[in-house]
């Protein structure tokens, strides 16, 4: 069998096919909102061909099977699990959080309303799940856990990160373990999934899984230095919206338990119920120059550098490790 | 072994310890809202005696169990499973149909706000399948692949229920695919979890579904019923609360079915975008005039007699049989 080369921009391609089978099976009113939010359909059903996302998560689980040996179609199922899960989180997140725009477009639930949008979470959730046990072989089954499990530990996260929103003190520590939970946990599962459903011995999982929960937090620092600097033509998020939302990322957190004037100040910014667009413009710099910048940027290379360490205990094939090593550089220079 | 006593009143015993350590494993924040929507804690998270509903899906799948000669404890993670599913779709029905109270008590997102609600629910979907993978035996796999699809068919039902409430004309037909989706799909899967856990063969798991799908169209009537001429202080619902949600309920629509001047004063009724207390009143006494309740009570009675059927063929153990018709008759005799 031909390996089918796993490149960022092919993946993609690859999944599609799977992904639209699966949600294919939805209900029509449902289906119409997850067609929307995938990014496949317009606002009235009309297709679209923009693709939505980066495909991260479906190209991780497709190399994953490499990881094993494996050619990249058998860790298909898992491509399309992670993904599903991923769209089912930023669907729920959005009415959480309250956030109205997603990848450019206004989020599902702001379009279809909430109830519509709950339920179409819902069900990619549970297409996950069905997905991945209908995969042949008996690696499915664990696969199935292993997602399961991700998916509470996802809920753990978002529910602290909803909490943080209420406090005033916040650790760096607690805002590690709520990155962990929220985002690193799905990509750590999408980096072992595909070895996971052929079957991989328990150290090569835990290898390819200790390799994503690195990477995973390095992609968190990533997203939120995008969010305090990012150029919101790349990123899709108005300027200033983590800062408005007082969203507590890590170098906001970092910068607030730093020491000196600037973390006095930006402490007083994020107390104040009201601010005006001078001081929230004023907060990025003053967790810069608190130290937040260059904190979560050196955590992020440091992290990076820990997941490469991973994958030389796990013996990968070169090319294997060679196109993790890629997406590893990929996520920490991404401009969105 | 000793066989486990399966009746309605000692299942919740046997389940609860089980179900307990299953929510137990969520986030603290979590485990509040599902712990009070469970009915196991107060408002404030103090712990309260007082059982939340029935334990009729739990029930099921014990007994499903012994219909495969299985020990009933065998069935208890799909025991577990089917409830936590239970659960988790009461949670997000009562956000979407803004529903503010849930046996006798202040919904869960009118108590912990939307958000936590919308999570809770999530967390409580992803740990059913969870605990079903966790089950010991080669029956795990499929048990959660059933509870799978049945969530894409809850989900399909709840759709299809939404969708009623934007529309004027609704068969009876399709009346009965949204309720055999959003409420006998359930009931169904209950019903075979147990045998499937225990590796049953094909024919019997599809004679005990059969059975679950049949019964569950005569649990909906039966709650149907309830619904329009039920005691709300037995129901934990506020009198005339479907009829002034514009529920499109089983007896209901065959009542806009039918020929004759009810059926017109009826639909002139459904089709007002205000109406007052004396109107809303008059509502049970013309879906009755209409033949709406006798149809309900008859069609429940002829699914009653088809799901007995459905248990002959299956062949199953006389007590297991007996204490199946039992809890079909409790559905049919039930007050709330």
């Amino acid at each position: 069998m031909t390996a089918v080369p796993v490149s960022m921009t092919d993946v993609r391609e690859l999944v599609d096919g799977a992904l639209r089978a699966a949600v294919g099976r939805l209900d029509p009113r449902t289906y119409r909102v997850a067609a929307y939010h995938l990014g496949w359909a317009d606002e009235e059903g009309h297709p679209r061909d923009a693709p939505a996302g980066k495909a991260l998560r479906p190209a991780l689980a497709l190399l994953s099977a490499r990881a094993a040996l494996a050619p990249p179609e058998s860790g298909l199922p898992g491509a399309v699990a992670v993904e599903l899960v991923h769209a089912f989180s930023l669907l729920h997140d959005d009415i959480m959080d309250r956030d109205r725009t997603r990848r450019h477009r206004p989020a599902a639930w702001t379009v279809f309303g909430e109830p519509s949008a709950i339920l179409a979470g819902d069900a990619l959730l549970a297409l996950a799940l069905e997905v991945l046990l209908e995969a042949p072989g008996q690696g499915s089954s664990r696969a199935a856990r292993s997602v399961a499990v991700t998916t509470r530990r996802l809920i753990a996260g978002q529910s602290l990160d909803m909490d943080f929103e209420t406090r005033r003190q916040i650790g760096v520590d607690e805002c590690l373990t709520m990155s962990s939970d929220k985002t690193a946990a799905l990509i750590a599962c999408s980096c072992s999934i595909g070895a996971v459903l052929d079957g991989a011995s328990e150290p090569l999982a835990d290898a390819l899984e200790a390799f994503g929960a690195d990477l995973g937090i390095a992609f968190q620092l990533v997203d939120d230095l995008l969010g305090l600097w990012g150029d919101p033509a790349a990123t899709g998020k108005p300027a200033l919206s983590d800062v408005r939302s007082r969203k507590m990322s890590l170098p906001v957190v970092a910068a607030l338990n730093a020491d000196g004037p600037e973390a006095k100040r930006l402490a007083k910014l994020y107390a104040q119920p009201e601010r005006t667009e001078d001081e929230l413009a004023a907060i990025p710099p003053l967790v810069e120059a608190a130290g937040g910048r260059a904190w979560a940027e050196l955590e992020a290379e440091r992290r990076i550098q820990r997941a490469a360490e991973h994958l030389v205990t796990a013996r990968l094939p070169d090319a294997v490790r060679a196109e993790f090593l890629h997406i590893a550089d990929f996520i920490t220079r991404r401009d969105h």
